[in-house]
């Protein structure tokens, strides 16, 4: 369980308080409000706040006076066309704001996405957490040999052995020298009275890339739906995939019509490049056509084979 | 009244709604949630939705699991000291949305703030509606001698008289012109069977820029705040600057203490270059200092003079 | 010709200048730069100036300390990887300034892309030109019955006549007006000393959308070929599509193998949603698949086919 | 020297080539183009590209058609005027990019600056080269006691020693884990090939915050200087400043105008909050003022004192 019992408490007491709101609420989603979802080792997701639903979407897209929906399939209907066209201005008329713990090695990857808000524990300010990730069995696998960025087979015996034992060792190592650089401990306590210490902005950098930070990270369900579409995609690294996953929940949780057609125009859909088109339309008009006469790439022929189900 | 019967219909049904939410709320921002502040002749703004209140600033600030607010005074130091050291993301994490009724050459000035998501009525699908600004005879006044970009004194007698008569009978041909050329009325109904009516998108180009458009408008309270401070300013043309004035009033509803600490620190505050700072230091330590030695222009040191209240 | 003799003169004198640089040129964009393509009736695009070449795309994708280009071959098929796969961030790396000329309803949808820097001239001080847009006859178009959108047949006759007339009346009785009530002539020449005149920033508003105006519109390559992909697109309105195709041939100059991977992968192509993938698959395994089986609206069966050419 | 001979010689050679352009260049700048300013122990600041001079400024407030400048003495004064009344959109005009070696501590506070084109090494597809950071010993410094995100006192004698070989032995046994985890070394031989080594987007999250990451960082002028008073401020992190210091130097041969308009508005001045003011006023009005009737608190009060210097 990544929370200790203050912050278990603190969760319960804010979970406790209810208020009567004129504003769009979403009971499904404040089913799950500030709960922590699990993610990795000691990770979370926690869903801290969110304005607007499905219907705020179709609201700002009829630029409405009262709530702006009609039947709930006309209003779905409304939704999907807006999706298909990539008319994403109405999809940013929502927003949500998470308290995320992550490695930093995500983190680094997460923050590339530049239109959302961010505020981080200071490093400079507060003393990080002895929390690290540590790899489960299954995923510590070797580079893959057909791509370039993912994973290959899962390490076995000795060798999973070895570099389980060497994660774990020198992430200990570095915390303990961490507070031995800080001159404190994990609770600020002072260790060695005749020593200074050395400023918490440095000693931070002798910390190794898995351990945890955290942030509060809000965004609009437009871009929201662009980080998922990129983070809980295939090529996205494991370790960043599993907190798109969660999030994917929350998404289905807060905009269940949104959801689905991102699922049908985003996610599950396909791209064809124009080659890539031309082949589809002469193998339905029943030509053969071969990746050298396609103008197709080896790899790009193979990929949009895969796609078509051949 | 801005509104028309049917709209004050759809927002008082919206007002009876209320339901029980776990998320931060602001009665005193519930009061007048949907209600259309009027602005201008014709123009209003609607506060749609907000996330966040004082308390979540300190809480993004803290990064923290529960509310993260201590005592008010505390929290109120908190926000003040972020405001002052320029720590602009807490701020980001509260967002708030509007739906405006504007001119459309005031929507020129506003869309010029990129950092807002915005989803304005197309006339391109849509038929605008028969409404125009017409400035109140205390806001004709001529070009500003003094200022460039301002104006100066009131129209009087018969040239006001022609001004304002010109501007009515103009946006009045304007728009039946523009319902002639879609050969729609402002209800969408055919008016002469025998002509086929122009393009909406082509239309509305023979509409002038003190029609009114409609948006919605979302924002998070930092670039709020950056908003209110360039044009609730007095160099800001008076037909937006009135917008911003009814949304500084929805700031203080809304978050107090941050409102509070904004005037403090932004708007009521002054820049001294500089230059400007090495003058109120000499003046301070007893010299006497004249513009030519002072090394500023001779604008700037008058606008220097006037902050020194001298 | 949008241009009059002064500013012929001078961009003809820009031109004229040449100096030594370091950095990556393109004489194929440096032939045309500062000159005006023409676009509409009074309108033009020019290139200001550009930062990169495709082989900077290159450069920043390997982090290179030199070129970072290695064989033509090699660098065309790093771009056409970059472009297929979404990876975004160096196309970024490039920069291009336009100055551009165009009507106010043009300006109104094009700056709604906020990923760009844009300085336009300001009606607050400066008078603007007597130019505005009057549709060629072929684009004095009825409304679409199909798309609520767009434009169907084409007016003719009394009708196209008439449209034509009463445009150009009530574009030249508001250029009348506007220097009535400024009290000054196009040249800033005060016409009646015995009257005030109305500050510029309130005579502007009686301006109909069809004036021109002018910026200086700046991006980066991302983000050009991202506007280009909404507006050179059939969907799109035809006074903006324009500028869009005059920009698409100044992509061809500036980055070529870009603009081939561009037209491959984006403009050429086609997206196909989960279920419009299943259709294709089930087509491609010999199966009948009817509208109604299919799962697709209407509509979007019907584009659905128009894509595969059936 | 932060580069080896092959990025030397990739360097010489680029900064060979001269092409003719009709572009604004720079001299000054041209002249260290391409070449590597050293920053901090492997680190260095490059500037790859730019767009744009002052005079590109003041012809973007124009909206020319030619250069748009005219006496050197009106540019300056326009420049100037520009920054005073915060009209950043000209500065918006301006382009530049940088090559950026420096520790991942760094970066992580870097990346920060949202309005920027990052396209930074990717440890998922590179080996990350044996290169970190080690304070220099004037650097080495405990916590401040007065600032909580400060340093006080530098470490000395057998602390400092102890600091800094735990420093450098934790950075080497981390590279050296880092290859073994690979199996692969620095030039990317596989090291034993009875192993299969650890995915490369796995084995890096063993590499502790001081090693090196380097990107191409492009940036406008405007928010380059936002990043530059931020960062070249005497409150932010030593490690970062140096980077900021380095490029205001750029800063000073690229845009000279206005660089010298930045210091003298932005980071020469002071702003007075509206408290703040006040207690000038009343001093230069002869009055005594003291904190406590000031309504300041007491850091603010002796801030405001320094800044008056007082």
């Amino acid at each position: 369980m990544p929370l200790n019992q203050d912050q278990q408490t603190e969760i319960a007491a804010l979970r406790q308080v209810s208020t009567p709101t004129r504003r769009a609420t979403v009971p499904a989603l404040e089913e799950i409000l500030y709960e922590a979802l699990p993610v990795l080792d000691h990770g979370f997701v926690r869903v801290i706040d969110y304005m607007g639903d499905d219907a705020a979407v179709v609201q700002a897209a009829r630029v409405s006076y009262g709530r702006g929906t009609k039947k709930v399939s006309e209003d779905k209907g409304l939704i999907q066309y807006l999706m298909r066209h990539r008319h994403s201005t109405p999809f940013e008329m929502c927003e949500i704001k998470f308290h995320v713990k992550l490695p930093i090695f995500v983190a680094r990857q997460w923050i590339r996405h530049r239109t959302a808000n961010v505020n981080e524990i200071s490093a400079r300010y507060s003393i990080l957490d002895n929390e690290f990730y540590i790899p489960a069995p299954a995923q510590l696998a070797a580079q893959s040999s057909a791509n370039r960025q993912g994973r290959g087979t899962v390490l076995e015996g000795d060798e999973a052995k070895r570099v389980m034992d060497l994660l774990r060792d020198d992430a200990e190592r570095a915390y303990g020298h961490y507070t031995e650089l800080l001159n404190e401990d994990e609770a600020g306590q002072v260790v060695d009275p005749a020593r200074s210490g050395l400023a918490r902005e440095l000693a931070r950098m002798n910390l190794s890339l898995n351990f945890y930070t955290q942030w509060y990270w809000k965004t609009d369900l437009h871009n929201f739906m662009h980080f998922l579409s990129l983070r809980a995609d295939p090529h996205a690294q494991y370790e960043i995939r599993v907190y798109a996953d969660a999030m994917l929940g929350v998404l289905d949780r807060w905009c269940p019509a949104t959801a689905e057609a991102f699922r049908q125009y985003r996610m599950g859909g396909a791209h064809l490049s124009a080659k890539g088109l031309d082949v589809v339309r002469r193998l339905l008009a029943g030509e053969t056509v071969t990746q050298e006469e396609s103008g197709l790439g080896k790899r790009e022929w193979t990929e949009l084979m895969a796609t078509l189900g051949r």
